[in-house]
């Protein structure tokens, strides 16, 4: 009997880095090794220095990300006691936007003793919210000359992207961005590492780096006259990018000796171009064609679709030609907080006599409020909540806006609470996905995976009666390492395309989660008192919301 | 020397009584004795039955009344070391409307072993929720026949009270109505106890029992006609009351020879009319004339101003001729949770952390959560909450209402939710004095008394902060009982009117909370928001609340 063969994908968060061998033929997970980041999320003090950050910082060090190649890819192979010959591709997925400063060697900025106390020479992490007033002004300025970009990412481009991070270098710390090179996604520069080759994702310049498609006048990205009118300096923006630009399941390159020596794995084993996490969720959940919507439900829930053509969905944060699935257009968006809002809840809210009797029952908290919230009716416990603990991504693309809870009385119980936090999640999922039926791109399945979809089964059938359909979860806990693993194996040509490796590689639980249709019904008239809430506080007709705020912030 | 004089205020409430001496030269309170009633509230069963008692139902058994008499008094009398005859007057307040039935003789029908296996047989205690049906149908047959009632009571008269209930026992239980010779306010039955002569007070009969002044028609209740339209049955009511009404600071009569038996009192003993206990604590925070707001806070808050004329205000529950001092017009609102709602909170949202960290520091969570409130600025914590956990029972008036809180964010911390609460109880009283500002009626002073304004120094300070005017807060921990030896003064001729006995017994703390002119300014920002959500919701524009209800009570 032959030796089996195996692809490799490798996910990196916000905490720690995944490898996940994959069984090529099935899809089957081998092996999978964790390596938590020695600096975590930098966000008080430099490694090394004693200079206070400013707040909102959110910054990485680029040696944690090759710690988890060295620690974690040798492990996995030892685990499942195969060959590195075994291994036929190898795939990178990334939370992004997280940029940084190189030289053009590659090295990173803070790799120099020169830089190494400078904050703006560290990874920027996609949390890193420091650069909102740039953001604002790349919003106005693109507004104001039309820029294409602007309508690709629905109207607004985010203080956590690519660009708004670099113009914060600019303005903070011009010799950084004198000094810097390159200016390059986390992603892409573990890939460079691994082929020593430098090229930039399809999925990352299109989501996070103003790249649209298609770019007839020559230009994908803005034109340097829009880079000038941000800031001077930025005229030589192009020189800092790479125009080497891969399309997604296509090969980076082959691993280099370097690549290979850090890993383990053989020299030449091709590397598929770099993917931002959530985006390699979709073909982990078995989907690669239209009408199929995808959940990536954690702290937050990421929405995924694919659609023929470019249609302007109301507070979609994205649509990107091929940049989830060559041939389509790939759209995003999603809600900025759902299970962080449980999370909160849970910390925050559930009084102490339910923590004692979760603990009695060998319960966590969540388990515990949903058994006591599933027991209840639709609409018995009598609330209501607008799910803005964490603003507003999608459809009202509002960070300003905050969540509100409606019908407290002196009998509202903690698992009454528990479920109106999920129901106004799920009414916040409808009304995104109605933001879509009314651009005719209607979402006629729905696969989830990540945290929630696996482990909160109350969670998926509340989804499922306000929602109304059907909804599949992926077979894997690891649909961003499963996703790299498929995209390297199209990279390294042992499947034909996308479709094809998905079908052998992605599965769904045999456990789906069918609306009830009573329920159904009864979830229409709380959603119409949401939809009635959400437009009446989301678009500030009553302006409470932004002047709770401008009071919190001192105005 | 001659021997020291005293009166004795007796304070029947919820689950106890309590006897309180009082030195008639200085208010000054010589021993204070409480007995807790056996039966408390009777709620799931009667006293030596099994049946299941209705939901709403909340009775009390007036053996217990006659208990705290027996034995709350001869032990303050022996605790201050007096004499019986060195007490002057007695008076008594109830927790009202707390009616009940009796024979002719006095004897209540649950005293009979023929009717005590019958609910409708026992006192009705004030939260006997159950007439709300009856409530609903007098205030339709009175909106009808425009009734003078409705204008006195504010517009809507309450299920609690005396011919809701009454009502209630002629649709429940015609038998009890026919065998029930007396219908009572349980504080004029004491009266009747302790001197053997019926009578009814002003107190009562004009806060409860449709009593209006002037009746130029002769009728100061409502006409038979009316009766006999709520029901054929009640045409023969006036039967069932007493037509000796007597004024406020007036004796009922001197203390019965079983009166002085049950008390060890000396016979003769002046005892004043009977008086709600709220209506009794006015004088006790010294106010005796109008333009003085006295908020009496608990649980809930009753707000009590004396007026020269009527004056239609919004949302007041009650205006009545001589029915707090006589001379005045006795206006009474109130809302209808606060206490309750930082007890919910307290009890229902703090979590376990800060549950154990407020043991750590010896705090109850109250002082510990208030302690942390206190620390921030006004608005800092972005929370804005409408106080409407129990309904509005002041200006909107509307118990179909529920609470709402808006800017909830992943950093809110239960401080901010703690503080918003206790600020929108604030705000909700401010709303209730500009009703009254905007009849002519301002309060220029504001005097508070019971356990919030005794013990919560921050919530004091908020109040304070809000509406933007100094709080007096009354010496006395025991308003009612006070206030019933200040009438009692006046009904046994020691004074010669409540003025006077309030200057000389009444006193008030030297710790009072003044406004912080800066606070009141960024308060006035957050009122405005929080006056455009009461509008917005409180009269339905919005007609989310309705639905909600709706949906909870299963349609």
């Amino acid at each position: 009997m032959a030796k089996k063969s195996y692809v490799l994908g490798i996910d990196f968060g916000t905490l720690s880095g995944r490898a996940l061998l994959v069984d090529l033929s099935d899809g089957s997970e081998a092996a999978s090794e964790v390596h938590v980041y020695e600096q975590g999320v930098i966000t008080s003090r430099l490694p090394g220095s004693k200079t206070r950050l400013e707040p909102d910082t959110a910054l990485q060090d680029p040696r944690d990300y090759l710690e988890v190649l060295r620690r974690t890819v040798p492990r996995v192979l030892a685990r499942a006691k195969i060959a590195p010959s075994q291994v036929k591709g190898l795939g990178v997925d990334f939370t992004a936007s997280s940029p940084m400063a190189c030289y053009a060697c590659g090295t990173p900025l803070c790799f120099d003793r020169k830089w190494s106390g400078r904050p703006h020479a560290w990874v920027k992490l996609w949390k890193h919210h420091a650069a909102q007033p740039e953001a604002d002004f790349i919003n106005e300025m693109g507004l104001l000359r039309n820029e294409r970009f602007i309508t690709a990412y629905g109207g607004r481009y985010s203080s956590e992207w690519f660009f708004s991070k670099l113009l914060q270098v600019v303005n903070d710390d011009p010799e950084i961005y004198d000094a810097c090179e390159r200016w390059i996604e986390a992603g892409d520069w573990v890939v460079w590492q691994l082929t020593g080759r430098e090229t930039r994702s399809v999925c990352g310049a299109g989501y996070k780096a103003m790249w649209v498609y298609p770019y007839g006048n020559g230009w994908a990205y803005p034109s340097p006259g829009f880079f000038h009118a941000l800031h001077p300096k930025l005229s030589n923006v192009f020189d800092k990018l790479c125009m080497n630009l891969q399309p997604l399941a296509a090969s980076a390159g082959g691993l280099s000796r370097e690549g290979a020596r850090l890993t383990g794995l053989k020299e030449g084993t091709p590397v598929a171009a770099g993917l931002i996490d959530a985006h390699a969720a979709v073909p982990a959940t078995t989907v690669v064609t239209p009408g199929k919507m995808v959940l990536i439900m954690g702290t937050s829930t990421c929405n995924m679709i694919l659609g023929d053509d470019f249609r302007p969905v109301e507070g979609m944060c994205g649509a990107v030609r091929d940049g989830i699935v060559p041939g389509y257009w790939g759209y995003e968006a999603g809600q900025a907080a759902v299970g962080d809002i449980l999370a909160w809840y849970v910390e925050k809210g559930a009084p102490a006599d339910w923590k004692r009797k979760a603990d009695k029952a060998g319960m966590d908290l969540h388990q515990y409020l949903s058994f006591h919230a599933a027991e209840k009716k639709v609409g018995e416990g009598g609330l209501l909540a607008l799910d803005w603990w964490n603003g507003n991504r999608s459809v009202l693309m509002d960070s300003t806006l905050s969540g509100c809870l409606f019908g407290l009385t002196l009998s509202t119980e903690p698992p009454d609470i528990y479920r109106a936090l999920v129901e106004a999640t799920a009414f916040g999922q409808r009304r995104i996905m109605e933001a879509f039926e009314a651009q005719g791109m209607a979402a006629q399945e729905i696969f989830a995976c990540g945290g929630l979809a696996g482990k909160n089964e109350f969670l998926m059938q509340v989804y499922a009666d306000v929602l109304g359909r059907a909804i599949s979860v992926a077979a894997t806990d690891q649909p961003g390492a499963l996703g790299s693993a498929i995209y390297a194996a199209v990279a390294a040509g042992i499947y034909p395309d996308l479709r094809t490796a998905a079908g052998k590689m992605a599965r769904i639980r045999e456990r789906h989660f069918e609306p009830n249709g009573a329920h159904h019904e009864r979830y229409d008239l709380l959603y119409t008192e949401y939809l009635r809430l959400h437009d009446i506080f989301g678009r500030h007709a009553v302006p409470t919301m932004r002047q709770l705020r401008q009071l919190r912030q001192g105005h």
